[in-house]
């Protein structure tokens, strides 16, 4: 059955009350560290704080999150403290000497480490981009860019960062396009840079031409600098819930480009291909990784039921649903929907639990750690929630 | 129940046959690399190969146990055939120029990764040892004691490998003692070396006073330089299987030393208290990780049944009943070879699937990948055989 005029007002509504009621009380304020700054994000089902340190993806995206909260849905004081509070922290304790950025500091802010790749400086892209138009600041604005440039250097030069393996096994990683769509989009929407339209272009090019692989009706996460498949455990390796997320990327530039038909249907490819390869038949939910030859996968959490994935295949499917009317997509969001508020949502305490095993069943009760923090979650709610209100 | 005499002859035949008819053949001859030397390894669960990349760590402990098998169950040819062409392969395309050794090479040995732990330096020199053993050769056994020596240098040189962390969170892992008590071990049995039984004393030491805490009954993974606990999820995060494993290692050194009473009370303590931990009382097994303070973990594996915990406690329970007579380590050893070889073993093609799920189903088909090879499996059922085999 297709979505109704009153579904989507019903899930409209459904949206904003779990992000403003659910999810977002479960973090804030009771995050802000007032003491140090920044925010205090590993937290148990409850909300005890399980771990003081600070994983410095989840100070940006926390940042992001509250100053587009108050861009986007109300100027609330509390949301530009907490953005105050992540920016500052980010940019006194976050980056190391050479420009890169740490990845795991302590509560305090003194590193603690640094890896290879550069994820955290993505993030810290997009938190200090919405920080600034929150702010109307210029300085920080030209900070963000800053970072931006940075990113675009790292993503476009092979080497420039320690690679994990030898030249003989130089893979580049679909999270790097990915990734960066989503960050110039941010800037793009927040503060505008004029970099960003050109490498959108040609991150989904990248993408296009050497990720997605439409005889095998799969998205590849890593390939050769060739594009071409490494018939190896790591080079088979499938991401359904990643290619989904950079498929609702790719959608959403879609419709920033005069709902360009092109980035249309490379879009709708890349969800059907990954639901076909993620979605679990026998227990419902998308698979964390699956190989391309359906070979057996190395990854201990290969089936296991992660959360993000299931956001980022909520916001496509909607979006999928939005931009073509299809019952198909009308009937995979209400699935992978259902699912996940079934599944992963704790109705007692608020937010969702992030690991479930291949039955559904919870493995674990935190809601924070060094990878889980109030965006994936936060985002969809939001998304979904700004995009709904828009078809009427 | 406490094991009779008829009991032991037919675990020590039980053993010796699934070593010989089961064990052994899933993987040799055929995954004897004539081409290019060393192991093709890494099999699905019909022997199937599904990647032709070398794990450096495996390749040295299919050498290891293949020169094993030759010195101490029967001058077999194609044991030696097979432990040659790993020392080959090690040998010629394993070590970097610093002297230091890759972690993961192509099937030709060139190069992919090298990583900051020296566990392939470990299990190069038990490697090299054991086939000085079996070939008499002198040249082999300078080789064996000169990689040796650079592991007790790695060991004993805090900061001359690569930290993960900085400074701040410099913690040490309850895996260098372990090993490197093995390691010794190994070299004494089959070369001798006068450095082994001071190390040994050393690293037994280091284990007690820092990473056993009695009041707490369990041995830490991490402990900070000062042996303290670090409240955080890496520092609080429990390996049952591998203080089992480091537990029969004393165990082992207690007969040695005729008995010592202190490391046989250690070896137990330590047994005892990562059962109490680790045992999985509802679907039966050994968790893969657990939290000092039961707080919930953060790697994804946590409440996932891993085959080589499961050998390891076979070992140390086995150990631990010859050496006391005591009922409990009989109805210990009991549980986990019952669990293990119901829940593991695969009945049709031989050889054990090494990952199951928190409830004992079957996460993956593999048998062999970058971290499981010929080596817990066949050295349990080794190990076990040999020890039954002194007692009549």
């Amino acid at each position: 059955m297709n979505y109704t005029n009153e579904d989507i007002n019903r899930l409209k509504d459904f949206y904003f009350q779990q992000l403003t009621r659910d999810t977002l009380p479960f973090w804030f304020p009771r995050s802000f560290d007032k003491e140090y700054g920044g925010f205090l994000l590993m937290r148990d089902y409850d909300g005890s704080l399980l771990d003081d340190d600070k994983a410095v993806w989840i100070q940006g995206r926390a940042t992001w999150l509250l100053a587009t909260l108050y861009n986007t849905v109300e100027q609330k004081a509390e949301w530009l403290e907490g953005a105050k509070l992540g920016y500052d922290f980010l940019k006194e304790h976050c980056f190391d000497t050479d420009g890169r950025m740490f990845f795991h500091v302590s509560r305090d802010g003194r590193p603690l480490r640094k890896r290879r790749y550069f994820f955290s400086e993505t993030f810290a892209a997009i938190a200090f981009a919405a920080y600034a138009k929150a702010t109307g600041s210029g300085q920080v604005a030209a900070e963000a860019r800053e970072i931006f440039g940075n990113c675009i250097r790292y993503a476009s030069t092979p080497g420039l960062l320690p690679p994990k393996f030898t030249p003989l096994r130089a893979m580049k990683a679909a999270g790097v396009p990915i990734v960066m769509i989503n960050t110039a989009q941010v800037i793009r929407e927040t503060i505008g840079d004029p970099r960003c339209d050109e490498w959108i272009d040609k991150w989904i090019d990248e993408l296009e031409r050497d990720f997605v692989k439409h005889d095998l009706r799969c998205v590849m996460e890593q390939v050769t600098q060739q594009g071409e498949i490494s018939d190896h455990f790591e080079g088979r390796q499938l991401n359904p819930g990643h290619a989904i997320e950079g498929a609702w990327f790719i959608l959403h530039e879609a419709i920033y480009r005069n709902h360009d038909d092109r980035l249309l249907k490379l879009g709708l490819s890349m969800i059907d291909y990954m639901w076909e390869r993620g979605w679990d038949t026998e227990h419902g939910g998308l698979y964390n990784f699956r190989d391309v030859y359906n070979k057996p996968v190395q990854e201990y959490s290969h089936d296991m039921k992660f959360w993000w994935p299931h956001n980022e295949a909520i916001i496509a499917t909607l979006l999928a649903w939005t931009l073509t009317k299809d019952e198909k997509y009308a009937a995979m969001h209400r699935q992978v929907h259902d699912y996940a508020y079934s599944h992963f949502h704790d109705k007692e305490h608020g937010e969702w639990f992030g690991y479930l095993h291949k039955d559904g069943s919870k493995s674990v009760s935190l809601k924070g750690n060094l990878f889980k923090g109030p965006f994936h979650i936060p985002r969809q709610e939001w998304y979904c929630y700004q995009l709904l209100r828009t078809l009427f």
